[in-house]
This record gives structure tokens, C-alpha cells and sequence, in this order.
């Protein structure tokens, strides 16, 4: 086995020369032993969007104990594939509790290649491979996805997010998300109202703050927005104030959204415990890729499913073509899509067109990035 | 400037062929265009002990936004020092809320180090800085300590355990703390009797059960300990377990100690809302160095002084002379020291000794690592 990896930068606009920011993200390659077809297997995967790049910590850490292990440690008891679960406790031997930061996103990024290359070896789209070994049926190949953006524009942002969402629902979408809490809550009612006319309802808009509120900014924003029954509203505060959004669930009766900057399990016991969320229609973003992986990811869902959430309640952030197997594999409610930002990882691709809101799995070997033309080209530059 | 950083591994064992475990830190130097007695004023930091070194963090994100930064965004407005606020200021910048592991290590690992500098720029030892900088009184330049160490050994564990201890105690240490919670509560029992044989008493000795008992084996370590009245009960449980941590609260009545395994003041105000800690006689060890450095560091004590935690509560873990200032400073509780463990950074040096369990803060410009031969070899060949 051999690991590859690179930081590329990754901006919020389709047009990069807006304010890019200094956004990074990790791809990762693993290249196999295996051979399909003629040529070697190679899994892929990238660090989701939204935090940082993680190549230090995949050198010095992740990947070296991987290359360390001996090959039972890390496949299956029939020695015929890659076992992701194995490799996984391997990459978080002596790995302690508490601290659930950057090391997550890593891990999450050579999780992601490990399930690619296992999905690849057994000739299975991941979605089967993961309802094959989590004994789970597969009813439908088709998700429930949205279309993510909405960041603020330099220059005519009306205008421009107006633009934006109408892409959004000429490509298919039957929802969106824009960012407010930046710029004043009249101008952020401005911003909504513009969105929901181009998506077509306050209902099919939701609203990510980035957990900029404090306690008295989100009392004012609930209070503004609570009337227009949307979609939902999301990343309120900081991510563990959780006296904050108890108090907003406490007299914002539309749902909201939270987890999106939570990456543990036990992280995610806080918020269901101490948040005040609504187990019946409140909405978890948990990002797999950021939360240590799938074997994280799983124990989040297991734990709070354990407690009365429903998997539709899960709404996987970023991760996209990655997250669109979890969902339908998973059955959760359905997944984001970023389709002007984030390039290369915007999408969706031409071959999986989004229709009435839903969107196709990838039925070929592999979470399919192979079919995302610009995806592919930066990871097979990896290994060229 | 220029900053100069490299993983080394640690032992937790004074002969380090016993089983190190892969423990890594990362030590860095901040070389300054300061000139102190004919010669460049450099500031050491380290990134402490106990979690991993942080070197592409450092290299990838922190140290290049310092070495991108304007000078005029990294010193004070008379221009005649670094300010460690504004450079954190500047390491920070784009960091979004949540995440709090592995960052807030490399963070502090170059805060340590920016202090040392600006420390040695003004000819002072830090923590004579640290209090004019905070307009804090400075009592004594003599701060409590207790020696840690105690972890459990492959061979003739009691002996090694008795010899341990007894070494602390003749280096002039009251106090001393081991691990348990490896070997199950009879054996620990065990390791527990001697320990507070060799250092004089059961009062005087803490045990760190280093995040280890869920809560069935919490609640029976609490039950077994509670009469031995001992020093404290550190780390039962998983750091963000506050529900078996409030079990153990409410049936254990000597003090309980926690905090190592937490890294930011959003963790902290949880712990104290949820963990049902008492604030007048538990213990709370937050690691400065691991908290985001000093500015981290000071927002957890503002805001658990402001409930009603008073300052002696403070027992910083790790990063030894640089908490000695902070403990000098803050009129914190006291500092954990580590005699045998973690070469380089063990001590205390020869020149500070310890007395009936009280220890001198170094004297000299800055941290005062160049009065630690170890650490300072160390050091040096950073930039040699």
C-alpha cells in the first residue's frame, strides 16, 4: 500500500477571484495491491470542505501507522479485500479521548479512500458494499439532496445571490441554503427574502449563521425569522453554547440545524442532552468525513438513534458524492450539494442530473468519483 | 523573524527503552531581529506532554501566518516588543469555532515560545512580564508543586512504583500523583498503598485514571478510593462523559480532578455547568500550553473565576517552567512537575530545587529554559 496527498485550495464562490479566503483541503490517494481490470486499485478521498487541509497530520500520524501495520491488521478475515474498520483502529491506536479536532478531518479524509478502494476491490458501488456489510437494505438509489451556497458577494450581493439561486433551481434543486449573521439582520432579511423568491418559498430556504450569534444576536435573528417557517436555521452559535441554542429551540418553533462543527460521539451526547433540540423534527449535520470517518460517523448515528432520533433527522454535510452513499445506504434524510462552490468538488455531475430534488447514487465501483470529471482530474494528478 | 520547529519523541519512563509508546511532542524557536547582549533574542516553546507534536499544524498553518503577518500586526505599539496578544491574533485568524484538538496544541507550543521572546526582549523572566502586562501583583516568586509520574511498570511494578516515589520525595516533593485504572481496582489498590507509603500519606497522593472508567467503573473505583481520603481522583472518565463525572461528584466527597483532557474555554464552561464539580475544594488541571496558550489559557480562568472557581482550583498540567511562571503570576494553585518522565522536559533542574514542595520560579529573562540543560540542548539544536 502507498499513500499520496496533497492541499489544494478551495474557495466559496464559483468565481475563485472573489474573496477566496484562505480555505485548504487534503486529498488523499491509496493505492493498492489489487489489480481490477488491468490496473492497479486506487481509493480516493478529501477532507470534506469548511475546515483545513490536514497533510501534517496525515504524514506524521494517520498514514504512517497505516504503512506500519502488517496486512492482516489491516483486511479482511478472507484476505480478499481492504477492511476500512480495521484500518481505522489502526489509525487510532493511542489516539486519547477528548480533542476532537483536525485529527477527526484527517482520519476522516484516508477513511473515505480505504471505504473508495475497498467499494472499488469488491466490484460494488460503496452504497452496497456498506448495506452488505452493515446488513442494511438498500431501498432506493436515489437521495434527497440540496443545493448549498449563498455565501455573501463583494459586489451587488442581491443581484448575485438572486443569480445564484436561480442556478440553484435551473439545475434541478427544490432547495437551498445561504449564509446570513455577517452583515446586520435587515440586510440578512433582505438576503432571505431575495432566496426564497428564486427557490421558490420560505420553506424551501434554509439559513446557516456559522455559528456567529452570541446569546442575545440569536434571541433577535429567532425572533425575525421565526415567522417565515423555513426550511430550517442552522449553526446558530458557537457549536458547544449549548445554553444558547436551548434557549433559541426554546422559542423558535421552526427547526433548526446543528452539528455541522461537532466530531465525536461525544460531542454529539452534549447536544442531544443538553441543547434542547426537537427529536422530531430538528435536523443533525454532522459532516462523516470530519467526524473521524465512517466508524465515527456510525457511532454518532447509532448513540442518538439510541435516544429517539429519527435517521431521516441527518443531513450530512459536505462529503457530497461520499455522503450520498451514506445517506442512501444509511436511509437518512438526504445530503448537501455544493454546485457552484468548493471547485473541484462542486457538482452534481453531468451523468448524475438532479431532478425534483433528488439525485442518483453513482452505480459504478467506488463512491464514483471517477464520473466527476474535475474531482478525478485533481486526484489522479496525485499519483501521475 | 524566522521559526524553526521538530518532533521528538518522549517517554513517560525515566530509561525510556521501558515501553515509550510513541509519545511525540514538537519544540520550536521564534528567532527574533532582537538583539540582547550581542546576541539574537530567540524563544523556545514546547508543544508539552501527554498529547502528540503538532508539526505540520505548525509548519502549515500557524507559523506561516506569523511569518506572513506585518510586523506591525505582531508588536506593541510603542514597536519595542513582540505582543504575544496580537500574534495570537494573527495565528487564530479564519479558525472557526468548534474543533478544539490538535490546533490548540501548535497554537500554544508557539505561544510558549513568543512569550519566551518577548520575555527575553524585555529582560524580564515571564512571569514579571505576565503581571505587569495584566496589572497583577506578584506575591512569591515561589510556587507549590507536586511530582507526577507513577505510571504502572512491565516489571516488578510495586517495587519500581516504591523506588519512584521515594525518589520524589527525596528530591524535596509533599505530593505526588500515579496512574491507575490499567489494571484492574484490586491491583490498583495495590499501587495506591505503596505510593502513599513512599511519599507519607494518603493525603498527599493524587491518582489519574487518565480518562479510562466508563460509568459502572467509575462508580466502583469512586467507591473503593472514597475512604482513603486521597490528595484527588483525576481523569475518571472520558473528558466529556459530565454525566459519570457528576455520578462519581455526588457519591465521592474528596476532590476530584479534571480538565487535562479539555482544550478551550467553550469546554470549560460545560464542565462546569454540567460535570456537578465542586467549586470549592476540585482541582482543575487545563494544560496551558494544550488550551491555545496563554490567551486560552486566561479566558478559561475568567470565566470559571467569574461562577465562583477561585484561583487555587488552578493546577495547570504539564509544561512545567513555563506554568511555574503562570502559576507565579495568576496566583494559581500550583504546577505539575515531572521529575523522571519526559526527557527532555523533565526536572526540575539543579538549580531550582524543590523544598518541602515548593519550588522557585527561574529568575533569568524569559521562561528560563536556558537554566534547564536538557531542555536547552534540546533547544538549541533547533537552530544550530
Amino acid at each position: 500500500m502507498d499513500i499520496c496527498e496533497r492541499s489544494v485550495g478551495i474557495s466559496r464562490y464559483r468565481d475563485p477571484a472573489i474573496s477566496p479566503g484562505d480555505l485548504t483541503t487534503s486529498l488523499v490517494a491509496v493505492v493498492t495491491d489489487a489489480q481490477r481490470r488491468g490496473r492497479r486499485v486506487i481509493g480516493y478521498g478529501f477532507a470534506s470542505v469548511g475546515r483545513y487541509a490536514q497533510g501534517g497530520l496525515i504524514r506524521e500520524r494517520f498514514a504512517r501507522r497505516l504503512l506500519a501495520a502488517q496486512p492482516g491488521d489491516i483486511v479482511t478475515d478472507a484476505g480478499d479485500n481492504l477492511d476500512p474498520y480495521r484500518a481505522w483502529s489502526v489509525m487510532m491506536a493511542g489516539e486519547k479521548p477528548g480533542g476532537h479536532g483536525e485529527r477527526c478531518v484527517a482520519v476522516g479524509a484516508l477513511d473515505m479512500a480505504l471505504w473508495d478502494a475497498a467499494a472499488k476491490v469488491a466490484g460494488l458501488p460503496l452504497y452496497r458494499l456498506l448495506a452488505q456489510r452493515l446488513r442494511l437494505e438498500v431501498s432506493a438509489a436515489d437521495v434527497a439532496v440540496y443545493a448549498s451556497g449563498g455565501y455573501p458577494y463583494p459586489d451587488h450581493d442581491l443581484q448575485s445571490l438572486t443569480d445564484e439561486i436561480r442556478c440553484f433551481a435551473d439545475l434541478g434543486f427544490t432547495s437551498a441554503k445561504i449564509k446570513i449573521g455577517g452583515a446586520g439582520l435587515a440586510e440578512d432579511l433582505r438576503r432571505v427574502e431575495a432566496a426564497a423568491g428564486a427557490i421558490g418559498g420560505f420553506d424551501r430556504l434554509a439559513v446557516d449563521a456559522v455559528n456567529r450569534y452570541g446569546q442575545r444576536a440569536a434571541h433577535a435573528a429567532a425572533t425575525a425569522l421565526a415567522p417565515l417557517q423555513l426550511g430550517w436555521f442552522e449553526d446558530i452559535c458557537d457549536p458547544l453554547d449549548f445554553a444558547t441554542l436551548a434557549a433559541v429551540a426554546n422559542e423558535y418553533p421552526p427547526p433548526i440545524a446543528a452539528g455541522e462543527a461537532l466530531f465525536s460521539e461525544s460531542e454529539a451526547v452534549l447536544l442531544d442532552r443538553y441543547a434542547g433540540l426537537r427529536r422530531n423534527h430538528d435536523i443533525l449535520l454532522f459532516d462523516p468525513v470530519h467526524c473521524y470517518g465512517l466508524p465515527g460517523y456510525l457511532r454518532i448515528i447509532d448513540r442518538l438513534t439510541g435516544t429517539g432520533w429519527p435517521r431521516t433527522a441527518f443531513w450530512p454535510h459536505g462529503g457530497h458524492l461520499f455522503s450520498l452513499h451514506l445517506v442512501a445506504a444509511l436511509g437518512l434524510g438526504g445530503a448537501e450539494i455544493t454546485p457552484l462552490a468548493f471547485h473541484p468538488f462542486c457538482g452534481p455531475p453531468p451523468t448524475l442530473p438532479v431532478t425534483a430534488g433528488t439525485m442518483p447514487v453513482p452505480e459504478i465501483p467506488g463512491v464514483g468519483f471517477e464520473i466527476h470529471q474535475e474531482a478525478y482530474e485533481a486526484f489522479r494528478s496525485l499519483t501521475e
